[in-house]
């Protein structure tokens, strides 16, 4: 008797990114579990509860699932970052290990959504990986359609120049180490692209994937200040924004 | 009256990594277009054209849809690479833009159907846009799993550390500048790895996503060699090999 768990990717913005096997994986789950992630509360939080909520009413044939909502642990905001990383995960491990215990039957199957690709920047197999050591569980991965997909299938453009590399970053690293080839930037608060040189190409979009999509495309210098005045505007209007780009120098 | 066309990521390897929004377009194609790629022919080509044809069979509702196969332009053997590369994608334009006229009626719909994500080292973008300065015709982009996602889901692994950069490249840019960071390469004939430092962390996958599956990881110290016997001998026995692997220095 093994509790089995799915981590399942559901695409980044448009739940028609789900792809058959999400869906399979979708009706095999007795349990839900989802983090609430005191360090982004707002509105984004509870759009994305939405999102998930959502996707299983429209995906699941016979309804007898239920959610579990995860306390999260409070983050150090001292110390070394790493360590602090470390010992969240660590945190997490132990909440999410006694949530398995006191939730899930001992063959009862769990699952958690992860937003996009369960692999992007996203720390749920890292915490699971930890829950594996302190009970027995298994769980498989379900790969979903990222945000650099949608970027790139709305722009209708390639990611990479023919047999060329292409660096997949984040705002706070391009600020640091400025830019050396084709990159896609996430997590980025704060326009880094700003600081790339006006002749740098930028296909930039948010929301990707939903109702309120927005695209925009041209060099940094001329579309980076419009670039930053619609993401100002749009984050102001829902209370959070997701944005993505892809910058070729 | 416009010509309509989807690109439809088809996923990179099992066939369940079909999204939903990739089933809806494949029921509203009329004409299937596929090029018969001259340059890689054997196996590989044989075994792509019966997977696209298993899926067209089995998420289309009612078959009424035709395939029609592209005849390749021949592609330069000698000159500078970049200038090649363009003059073959102008004359694949050429050819497809007389298919189109030939074969799709004039409010048709045909589709390209793109192995795991059109975005990713595929040309089918880059000739569709001189495509579409020919003639009238429309086209939209549908995401698909790529080979990365199908790797790190297969060995359940993040493809970043938390909050770094990681590089998608190819083997022989691997094999040029060596490794200097997180690094998923594609494209490799020639196990390019076996030139990085033996303590470089390696995870490999070939055939991901199908009954074929391979999966290797450990150091490259350690695993690089039986990696490469491995690959060696599975792609003496199928005639052909397709293989993505994740470094870590
Ligand atoms: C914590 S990461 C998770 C990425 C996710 N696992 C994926 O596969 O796309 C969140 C970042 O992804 C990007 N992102 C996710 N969804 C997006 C969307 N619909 N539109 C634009 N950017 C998005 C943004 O850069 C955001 O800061
Ligand atoms: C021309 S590229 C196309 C990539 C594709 N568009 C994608 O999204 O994965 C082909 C390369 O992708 C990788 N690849 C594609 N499918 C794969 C699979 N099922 N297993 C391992 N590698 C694969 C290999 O590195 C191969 O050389």
């Amino acid at each position: 008797m093994t509790r089995r768990i799915h981590v399942i990717g559901i695409g980044a913005g448009d739940p028609d990114y789900v792809t058959v096997q999400a869906v399979d994986a979708l009706n095999d789950v007795d349990v839900f579990f989802a983090s609430d992630k005191g360090s982004n509360k707002g509105g984004v939080e509870d759009d994305l509860v939405l999102f998930r909520r959502d996707i299983c009413q429209r995906f699941i044939r016979e309804p007898g699932y239920r959610f579990v909502e995860l306390p999260d642990p409070l983050r150090a905001s001292t110390g070394d970052y790493r360590q602090r990383v470390a010992d969240w995960h660590e945190a997490r491990a132990d909440l999410w290990a006694q949530a398995l215990l006191d939730e899930l039957a001992d063959d009862g199957v769990g699952a958690f959504l992860a937003w996009g690709d369960p692999s992007l920047y996203d720390s749920t197999l890292r915490i699971l990986d930890r829950v594996a050591q302190r009970l027995d569980v298994t769980y498989d991965v379900i790969p979903g359609i990222t945000a650099i997909q949608a970027l790139t299938a709305r722009h209708r453009i390639p990611l990479n120049d023919v047999g060329e590399p292409v660096l997949i970053t984040t705002g706070r690293r391009l600020r640091e180490v400025g830019l050396s080839g084709a990159a896609v930037v996430m997590l980025d608060g704060d326009c880094a692209f700003l600081g790339c040189p006006p002749e740098t190409r930028i296909w930039w979009g948010a929301y990707l994937g939903t109702a309120d999509e927005i695209l925009v495309d041209g060099t940094v210098g001329e579309m980076g200040e419009r670039i930053a005045t619609v993401r100002a505007d749009a984050r102001e209007r829902h209370g959070w924004i997701m944005d993505t780009y892809l910058l070729r120098p």
